[in-house]
């Protein structure tokens, strides 16, 4: 159903409930009253990943300070596909980019990984849970996926509850077609997806992955897919699958 | 199967055989000489979009003018699916994305289409379709997709053939589960997808859609995609099921 958008709408780390004061920080109140123009009794929308989504309305705005009075629930808090994103950071851009729409298509989790062909320029940790938080505030979300530290991909892989479904994408064209595979996995209530870096994983590292248990290999099809267009298709079909669209 | 990558490959608009000599323009010659710094005898990858793809022996390689001397076809020329990426322009850089990953993702037209809440930036279409071109090279793809001007989404909608299956996705939230239409539509040869601007369509857009024979509605989920992951994601499920992944 088409549900009113709320041109504001905040992610918080407060209780949230009903009659309930929250306390908008500078940020959020810069944003508020400075770029978006809101003015006392204006309604603005909360969350905080705990309590589900709250209407408010605003009681006191100043550019440093915004005071809100809580009113009413609008959507509780329902539980999200539990699909961890590992991927190998690219250029700045891409990486900023992997992290939006990984959070935009519902991951709950998103783990950079280092790999022999990852050239790191340095990852901003806050950075990227800054891009997550705001991505999530835009897309409806209810809550906010974190952003890891980088790992090293065996570090990463060998920490993963073992019961976890790894689907590994590999640009080398010798995965099964991904909607059979998929299609297998629906009675799985823990998934992880794993795309590559630029120049794809090395041979050594395609055998390691798919030594694990539970891991299957997809294509993405007979073009060369870029690695942040990879993260978006896998994490696309996945949802559609198994997850909850 | 694998396949070697060549660090040059150039869409070319000249006929491509065995023993047929290939000059190559200026901006590629630059590219080739000067950025891949390739010499006499390496080899590099042409196609045309005709001929399939051929591998060429750099006989003279210049700054402004190179020599490619064919030597064998390494894939022959294959039909594409006939999918149409009907998208309403966003900002200029999410413009460029969607045409970038409607490339990589082998849509065979790509058609820039006028809303109510398309607020234009001018459309570029020199710009656009050099996007295009580039995305073609790097992605292995053997043609480069068309992208059209900019029509009015009325105008683009009563000119497609009328057979041909549209895929209409509104972030509403109205329409059905993409794989269980899309599984419904195998038998088709022609399909255009269609996503909207920030903002969404309409109604009366919506209700003009709709109106259309052969016209079908899915959902993408329950969180809000931008513009630019509604594109990737809608052509990622439409390959997976109808196209040629």
């Amino acid at each position: 159903m088409a549900q009113k958008q709320y041109s504001v709408r905040l992610f918080v780390s407060s209780d949230l409930g009903k009659d309930l004061g929250v306390v908008l920080d500078k940020a959020q109140s810069h944003y508020v009253a400075t770029v978006m123009r809101q003015q006392k009794d204006d309604k603005v929308a909360l969350f905080n990943g705990r309590d589900g989504e709250w209407i408010g309305v605003l009681q006191e705005v100043h550019k440093n300070h915004c005071l809100v009075h809580l009113v009413e629930q609008r959507r509780p808090q329902t539980p999200e596909p539990d699909i961890y994103m590992l991927f190998a950071p690219v250029k700045k851009a891409q990486t900023n980019m992997i992290v939006q729409k990984a959070t935009e298509l519902g991951a709950a989790k998103i783990m950079p990984v280092q790999t022999v062909r990852t050239h790191g320029e340095r990852i901003r940790n806050d950075k990227l849970n800054l891009q997550a938080l705001e991505a999530a505030e835009q897309c409806q979300r209810l809550n906010v996926p974190l952003v890891e530290e980088i790992q090293k991909l065996e570090t990463t892989l060998l920490a993963l509850e073992p019961d976890r479904i790894l689907i590994f994408c590999n640009e080398n064209l010798t995965g099964e077609h991904p909607l059979e595979v998929l299609n297998g996995l629906k009675g799985a209530s823990k998934w992880a997806v794993l795309t590559g870096p630029e120049g794809g994983f090395t041979d050594e590292e395609c055998a390691f992955i798919e030594s694990r248990e539970n891991t299957h290999t997809i294509s993405l099809g007979p073009r060369l897919l870029r690695a942040e267009t990879a993260a978006i298709a896998s994490l696309t079909l996945l949802q559609a699958t198994c997850g909850d669209w």
